[in-house]
């Protein structure tokens, strides 16, 4: 399917200020996201035209407003098949607005999101899970990131992370590899797709998943643009597993994103001879985090209490946790093989067809589901 | 110097009936425990002798009874330099007496401890770190415990292990190496020295530190007397730091043992795919166990409040934490190379002669500091 004809609506005032604010500001721009957090995007656009915006850069963001223009992005995003999804749209992912809570460093809601994919991105967030580290990655790091990625998908759990060599990009791949659900939040634009070097990765992903950024389309990513990337895959998932990390280094904001919106921060520990397992090794002793060695003990700290805790140390993965009640009988209805239709699955799950519908149709937006010529059925097994 | 003559004191019956106890009973017979902490050791073995205790094996006890010879015992504990130290004398590790909170498995304070080596037992307990592990070890943690043993050592902490193969050889050797305090708690009696194969260990730990067991000199060990001895390491140590050790192993019955007793309890992580470091994830997730990566980490976590917080996370270590304030001037006062008489150390210390010579008798008890020709001196520099 085209992903924009079945995107947000119509353009409204709110939704042109967004996109002209997301193009003549920088995310991160403390000051202007304080005047949008105040006065909503068009009054904070009002402002920057009349120039009463109490900002150093007014002058600057006045001149850049004179040749912005919303409909060629949206044009441009067009091209790359990607949507911008603003807060109201249906699949706005709502885990995001906690990050109003963040305090000093804080840059904000997003002005919107730019998708690319098939996902639901409201319902694949709801169910995922970051996975982030070093670029310069251990082999040891990266097996690590692998098994998880691998482990996240297999339970039906959507692997966010930034699309970056290392640690990221092995826990994209080992998601894909496993027909699971991976979500890549880039610090560029999506038709700049940075780093170049994965390419493949963002086209594979885009394919079954999503490619997420704040950025106009064609937009580079700027130094700080790295950082303020990772508060929006700490709050655009349930939780954050660092694989590894040096102490200091980019891997550890994401933590400190997670820590501070109060989701489940998580670390894999390594050996203590190595620098990249340090900075995993100090948020487990000083920031709280908790140590996890594969997807299973990930799963049990994220999963809502009661659930996934009875289960053996050792046994099989409960893979529908996190899901209510209804939509966990539906998913358990559908079969791994062959198919099935919406009535039986209904009859099956003990539900009504309204209920199974809908039910069947966040599944399938999550892509824990598909629809093949004989019916529903899941998708990790196809 | 002989050991025994400078022991504890006279035969007094509390001390015969403690040794004929400890030669008919087992360390870790529950029942004889109880009526040992009811009605002391002489009125336990009045119950023996009249056959009025409530044990199922009284007859067992009575039996070996008369065959029991307290003198033979001290003789042949004499003859491989060891002397029977009991609650009450001045040597005994009063830290030990915390053995009588454990519940369920409760195996008691140890009767007497039979101790070999120059040490001060009481005075290097209150400076000691338990440093236990595997003994199928991986080269891994082998090289962690030898960095742990050493670097304990260079900051003047006894290093408390179990004498056996893996990584409680290599936290032993390591202290050993640095010139340090060790001290090994066996399972076996001190002349019977088990693991055999550790005969010149135990005679180098011996030279300078000690060796500990609550066993008569020459009984052999027993399955049971593993977890027994395990409670002793864990108590005569100011805290436990487990190495490596795999799920439901003996040294993560250390660690029970410790956190228990209320006495902190550290872990070193490694890598996930071992599962000789299962066991150290598992009681850093379940059992509050602090993750450790080095000597500094462990001392920052076993100081007392307040003591070695300030410094910064990789700076130098602060040898004298947990000593007392007169002590500890003392210690700063005598020098690395060459020597210092008492007098000159008293003012250097800023403390009265009959101080300075009292923390230079504990100093020295504890393996320190030495007398060299030129006087007193800080003994790792030797």
């Amino acid at each position: 399917m085209t992903s924009h004809e079945s995107g947000p609506g119509a353009l409204t005032n709110d939704r042109i200020a967004r996109l002209l604010l997301g193009r003549i500001g920088e995310p991160g721009d403390v000051a202007l996201t304080k005047v949008i957090a105040e006065f909503g995007a068009p009054g904070a656009l009002e402002q920057v035209r009349t120039g009463s915006m109490h900002h150093a850069g007014v002058a600057n963001l006045r001149a850049r407003l004179e040749v912005a223009d919303p409909e060629h992005d949206l044009a441009a995003g067009a091209l790359v098949g990607a949507r911008f999804v603003i807060p109201g749209d249906a699949e706005w992912p709502e885990q995001v607005d906690d990050l109003v809570r963040l305090g000093r460093r804080d840059a904000g809601v997003p002005l919107g999101l730019w998708v690319r994919g098939p996902l639901d991105l409201r319902v694949a967030c709801r169910r995922s899970v970051a996975v982030v580290g070093a670029r310069a990655s251990t082999a040891y790091g990266e097996y690590v990131a692998g098994e998880l990625g691998l482990g996240l998908a297999e339970r039906l759990w959507a692997v966010v992370s930034g699309g970056a060599y290392g640690i990221d990009s092995r826990a994209h791949r080992a998601a894909l590899a496993a027909r699971g659900t991976t979500i890549a939040v880039l610090a560029s634009g999506l038709s700049y797709g940075y780093p170049r070097g994965h390419h493949e990765l963002f086209e594979a992903i885009a394919a079954g998943g999503a490619l997420v950024s704040e950025s106009p389309p064609d937009r580079a990513p700027s130094r700080p643009g790295f950082l303020i990337r990772n508060r929006m895959i700490a709050a655009a998932s349930r939780g954050t597993v660092v694989v590894e990390a040096a102490l200091r280094s980019g891997a550890l904001s994401t933590a400190r994103h997670a820590a501070e919106l109060c989701r489940p921060l998580m670390a894999v520990p390594g050996p203590v001879t190595s620098e990249l397992s340090a900075g995993c090794h100090e948020i487990i002793r000083n920031t709280g985090a908790v140590l996890v060695t594969d997807a299973h003990d990930v799963i049990e700290v994220i999963s809502p209490a009661g659930e996934g805790l009875a289960e053996p140390r050792r046994g099989p993965g409960r893979p529908r946790d996190g899901l209510d009640a209804q939509t966990t009988a539906v998913l358990e209805a559908i079969p791994a093989r062959g198919g099935c239709g919406p009535a039986q699955i209904a009859v099956t799950a003990g539900v009504g067809l309204d209920t199974a519908m809908r039910c069947l149709g966040e599944l399938a937006a999550a892509g824990f589901i598909e629809r093949s010529a004989s019916g529903w059925r899941v998708r990790r097994k196809r």
